[in-house]
C-alpha cells in the first residue's frame, strides 16, 4: 500500500520522542507555565520577528479555530471565511455551536478576494437593517488553503488594509502552515504572516508533532482572560509542556523548515513526474496537496494500492482525488506511486 | 526542592515514549479508528470485563466531562453533581457554557449521598412546577472524589439503584482512577465501577500517560453521532492513536495497575510518617492525596521548599494543604518531605 | 405622509382589543393552559383540517423560528434555508446564537427548489467525510417568501416527498401567511399547507393581530418537554392567554382571511396602477409586498411623502424598493400613492 | 372559587385596553423606535429621577433577566444570586442554556446578604486558582424577592457598595415591583433603587398590564449592540409600542402606585383577617404574596374552592401555601376567603 490520503497519517518526528524520553523525572508546571512553553514561545517569537507575540499550544486544528473565532468576536458578531473555509465546511459546526455564524464569501482557488471583502463589510456598514444582520466581526483565511493554494504577500497585505479600515481582526489557520513557508517561490514567511495578521496559529499535528497546534497572537491583543476561555472550550491542557516541548523541539535547529521542505519536495516530484506522464493537475498548487481529476478506471486501478484523499465529483463523471505528501513522506513511494499511476 | 502540589506536574511514563518511538514509519488511520485505539479499547473491555463497551479516547478531564455531560443530556435537562464535583467548581463554567446547569447536592467528605439523591430527584417529580426547573438528568460523580475519598460498592450500587428508579445514567470522573483502584481495601474494581455506571473516563494525564483520557460507555450506549459531537467540541483528535497508544501501553501487563498502587504506597509511607509525628490529617484519604492543616509558621517553612496544594482556609485561621504522591514519587522525597515537616 | 413602509407599523385590529376589553375581571390560568388558547387551537385545527395538530402560542417571528429550529433539531444539525430565508440573513445570528448551522441554497424568487434539495441531501450522505459536517436536519421555507412569492401546492409536495425520502422535517415560516392563503390563484391552502410541512407558524403580528404567532405542529410532532424549552428561550409566556385570545379573534368569523384578503385587494390596486402607469414591477408578487426599481430622482421624490421599504441596490445604480400593503391600508392611501408616483 | 393563586392570572387594567382602541389608524415606527415607547421611557426617567436611563420593553420576566445577564456579562462571567433567586430556581435554565453560571449565595428570607457577597467576591479574588473558576460578573437581586420580603435601603446600599468595590454591576428583578413600592414602611423608591442598582426591570404582566417588562439602565451603561442582542435573543418585538403603550399608560396619572397600594391593602387585609383567626403566617411579608403553613385538613377544604399556589412541604408535614394579590383583588373575596377560612 502506497500512503498519500493525508499529512496526519503518519507518527510525529523522531526528534520530539526522543525530548519526551529525556523528560523522564522532570517536575514541570501546569497549564502551560512550564519551562518547555516559554523556550517555545520565545522561539516562535524570534521566528516570526514579532518580540511582543503571546503564544499558546493547544491540540488540534478545530478546537484551535473554535477558540480563536469565539474569543476574537463578541457574541453577536460572526466570522468571515471563504466558502470552502475549513470554519465554513468540515468542522461539524463547531463554530455554530459556540454561538457565531460563517459568513461566507466566494472562494478563488481556495482564497478570498480582497475587493470581495470589502464589498461585504461596506455592504453591511451601509444596510439600514445592519442590526438585525450579524456583524462581520474577524476574517478567517487559511493559509495553506483547503486546495493548497497560497496567498501572496500583496494579497495579505490587501486583506490587512481592508480588516484596518474596518477594524476587524483577520486570524490565519496554518494547519499545514510548515508547506506554506516552505513553497517555491511564496514570499510569505513567517514574518510576513506575523505583521498582516491579528492572531494564527503554526500547525503541528500535520507538520511532524505527535499533536498539537500553537496559536499566536502577534498584535498585544491576548484575548481577556484567555486561560479561562481555553477551560471553557475544553483546551485547556493539565499538562501544556507536553505541546510545548513539541513545537520547543520543531523551532529548534529549523526542523520545522526542513519538515516544510522535505513535504514540498516531494509533492514537486510527483508533480513532476505525473506533468511528464501528461497528466493534468486539477489545481496548480505549490504545497504539499496534489490534485488530479480520476476517471472510474483510474480509481479501480487505486483500489486497495494507493491510499488517496477523496475531493469531489466532477460533472463530467470524474472525481477529484487527492496525494498529499508529508514530512515523512518518502522518495522512493512517490517514484512507486507514479510507475503505478 | 520537593514536588508534592499535583499529579500532573511530572513526565509521562518512559514505556509511553519508549512505544512512540517504534511508532516511526508507520501509517495511521485517522480519528481514533486506528489499531492502536482498537487493541486499547479491546485491552480496557477486558479489564472492565465488559465485553460491550464503547472506548473513546480524548486529552483531559474537561474537555471529557463536558463532552459526556453533553452528550448524555438532552438540552434542557441538567447534571447532578455534589457541591464539591469538579464539574460543579474548577471548570471555569465549561458545563453551563455548553448549556447545562450543575445541580447540586451536599457532599459528604466530596460524596453523593443516595437518599439525598432519592429525595432531589422524588421532589423534583411531585413538584408542580417541575417544567419550570432543570430536569436532573443525569448522576456526575468523580472516583476517586475530589479530597480523595473513594465511594464503596455499596454505595455505588446504592447511587445505581436510585438512577435506575428515576431512568437516569451515572457518569464517574476518574482523573485519579488508578489511585482509587489501589486503595487498600477498597471494593471497587474497574469491572465494579463498569458495571455499576453507564459512563466513565480511566484517566491518564494523572495516572502516568503523556496526556489523554479514556472515555468508556459500559451500557451500549454511545450517544448518537458521538465522532460529530466530539469534533463539534474541539475534542476530536486527528491523531487519535496518539491517544489510543497511551492507553494500550498502560493496559499491557498491568501497569495501570502498578502505577496506581505505587503512588498509593507513597501516600501511605507519607500518612503514617505524618502520624507518627504527631501530625492530624484533615481527612482520611485512602488514595494518593493527603490533606493537613497547616498553621503560618509550618506555611513559611514550606515556601521555597516544598511544593504543595492550596485547599482552603480553616475559620481558625489555618490552611489545609495538600500533598499529592504520584506514580512518579520516589520514597526518599516522601522522606525528606517528612524529615523537613 | 404615505404609509407603505411594511406591514408591522399599524396598530391591531379594533375587534381584538374590544376582546381583550371584554376580559376584564376574568380569571385565567397560566402559560397558555387557558380558555383561549383552547379555543384559538381548536379553531386553527378546524381551519387546519387537522384534528391532531399541536397549537402553541409566541410572541414574535424570530423567535418562533429560533425555538422552533431548536426543537426540532439535535443539538448537531443544522436548518437548510434558502440564502434570503429570514433564518439566514436577518435573524442577528438566532439560529446560530441557539447552537445551529444555517445551511444554504440558492433562492428562485426566494424559494427553495426540491431538486437542489434532494442533491445537497444526496451529497451530504454519500459524503465519506459526513460526520465532520452539519447534518441538513430539517428544511425552513418561507410561504409567502421574503419576496412576496409563493410556493405551488406541487412544489410543497416535491419538497415533502424529499423530506420524507431523507426523513427531515420541513417547517414553514407564516410571519405573512395571511397574505399568502389570499393570494389570487394559489393553491395552498391552510389544509394543504398542514398536510404538506411537518411545523409552520401563523403570522399574526404582521397580519391584525396586536402581537402573537401561533406555531402550529401537525403530525403528532409535538417536541418533547416543549413547555420548558420555551421557557428556557424566554419564550414562554406567563399570560398566554393573551396571545391565544389573539388568534381566536382572528380565526372566528373568517376575519384572518377577510384581514388577509383586503390587503392583496390593496397589493393588487397598487399593481395595477403602477402597471397602467408603465411602471416595471421588480418582481411579480402576489401577496402584499410589491416591489419597484426606482432611480435617485424618484427615490427623492419620495422621501418624506411616502415610507417604503428600502430592499437592494442594483448593478445599475437603481435601487429596489417595496411597498407593502396591509390589512389597514385604505384604498385612499394606494390612490394617493399612484396620483404621487 | 375564590382566585388567590399568582398576580398574573388576570386580565390586564382596562385603561391599556382602551388606550389600544385609540390607536386604530395609526401609523407606528417598528422595534421600540415610536411615540409610545419614548414616552413611557421619558415617564419612566422621571419617576426614577433618572433623566440618562435607557429603558427597552420586552414581555416576560425570565427573557427580561435572560437577556440583562447575557448583555451585562462577559462570556466567562456568571451571575451571583440567592438560592431561591428566580434565576436560580424557576427559569428551567434559561441562565445556563445562555452560557452562564448562577453562583448560589444562602438566601435570608428571600434576599442576599452584603457580608456574604463580599466574602464570596473576596475568596473568588483571593483564589489562587481562580482562573479555573467562574468570575461572579454581578449581582442579581428581586425586589420583592420570591418571599415576599423587600430590601431595606440601606442593604441596597450595602450590597451597592460591595459591588461598587469590586466593580460588577447589580441588576434587580422587579417583576413584581409595583407591591414592592407600595409597601408599607419601605424606604425603597424607585429613585433609590435607580440609584442603587446598575439595570432593573419594571414589572408589567403581574402588576396590571396585558404583557411586557420595562428594563431599565440607570448608568449610562445600555449594553453594546442592544437591538441585535434583544433580536438574537428572540426578545425584539416588531410592535415594541404595544409594550410601550402599556408602560405609558401605567405611568400616567400614577396608576402603577395605585395598582400596587390596591393590591398590598388587601394583602393586609388578608394578614390582618388572619391574625385575628388565630393563624400563624410563614414569613412576614410585606407585600401582595402572603404565606400560611397548612395542615392536610385544611388543604383538602380549599380542594376545588380556593386557587392558592402551592409552595413548599415542611418537615412536620405539613405544605406552606401561598395567597397572592393582585392589582385586580376585590376586598369582598378577600373577606371571602377570611370567613371561609
Amino acid at each position: 500500500m502506497l500512503y498519500f490520503a493525508s499529512d496526519y497519517m503518519e507518527s510525529g518526528h523522531e526528534a520530539i520522542f526522543r525530548r519526551f524520553l529525556e523528560t523522564n523525572g522532570e517536575h514541570l508546571t501546569g497549564y502551560g507555565s512550564d519551562r518547555y512553553c516559554e523556550s517555545a514561545a520565545e522561539k516562535i517569537r524570534a521566528a516570526c520577528e514579532c518580540p511582543d507575540a503571546e503564544v499558546r499550544f493547544l491540540t488540534g486544528g478545530t478546537q484551535t479555530n473554535q477558540v480563536a473565532v469565539d474569543a476574537l468576536l463578541t457574541p453577536w458578531e460572526g466570522v468571515v471565511a471563504a466558502e470552502t473555509g475549513h470554519v465554513a465546511t468540515h468542522e461539524a459546526g463547531a463554530i455554530e455551536w459556540s454561538g457565531h455564524k460563517v459568513l461566507t464569501l466566494p472562494q478563488h482557488l481556495g482564497k478570498v478576494d480582497a475587493a470581495e471583502l470589502r464589498a461585504l463589510l461596506k455592504a453591511y456598514e451601509s444596510d439600514a437593517n445592519r442590526e438585525h444582520i450579524v456583524k462581520p466581526g474577524m476574517l478567517y483565511i487559511s493559509h495553506p488553503t483547503e486546495y493548497g493554494t497560497l496567498y501572496t504577500k500583496a494579497e495579505l497585505e490587501a486583506l490587512a488594509d481592508v480588516c484596518g479600515e474596518y477594524r476587524i481582526p483577520i486570524y490565519a489557520d496554518g494547519a499545514r502552515l510548515a508547506y506554506g513557508l516552505a513553497a517555491r517561490g511564496t514570499d510569505v514567511t513567517l514574518p510576513v504572516l506575523a505583521r498582516c495578521v491579528d492572531a494564527f496559529y503554526i500547525g503541528g499535528t500535520k507538520c511532524g508533532a505527535l499533536i498539537g497546534e500553537a496559536l499566536v497572537f502577534t498584535k498585544r491583543n491576548l484575548p481577556e482572560r484567555f486561560l479561562s476561555r481555553l477551560k471553557q472550550h475544553g483546551a485547556l491542557l493539565a499538562k501544556g509542556w507536553a505541546a510545548g516541548l513539541q513545537f520547543d523541539v520543531l523551532f529548534t535547529g529549523g526542523l520545522y523548515e526542513q519538515l516544510g521542505a522535505h513535504a514540498v519536495e516531494m509533492a514537486e516530484r510527483l508533480k513532476a513526474g505525473l506533468l511528464a506522464k501528461g497528466r493534468e493537475l486539477y489545481i496548480d498548487s505549490p504545497t504539499n496537496q496534489q490534485f488530479i481529476a480520476a476517471d472510474d478506471a483510474l480509481l479501480a486501478k487505486l483500489e486497495g494500492a494507493v491510499a488517496y484523499g477523496f475531493w469531489e465529483k466532477l460533472p463530467d463523471g470524474r472525481t477529484v482525488i487527492r496525494f498529499a505528501t508529508s514530512w515523512a513522506t518518502k522518495a522512493e513511494d512517490v517514484d512507486a506511486l507514479l510507475a503505478f499511476l
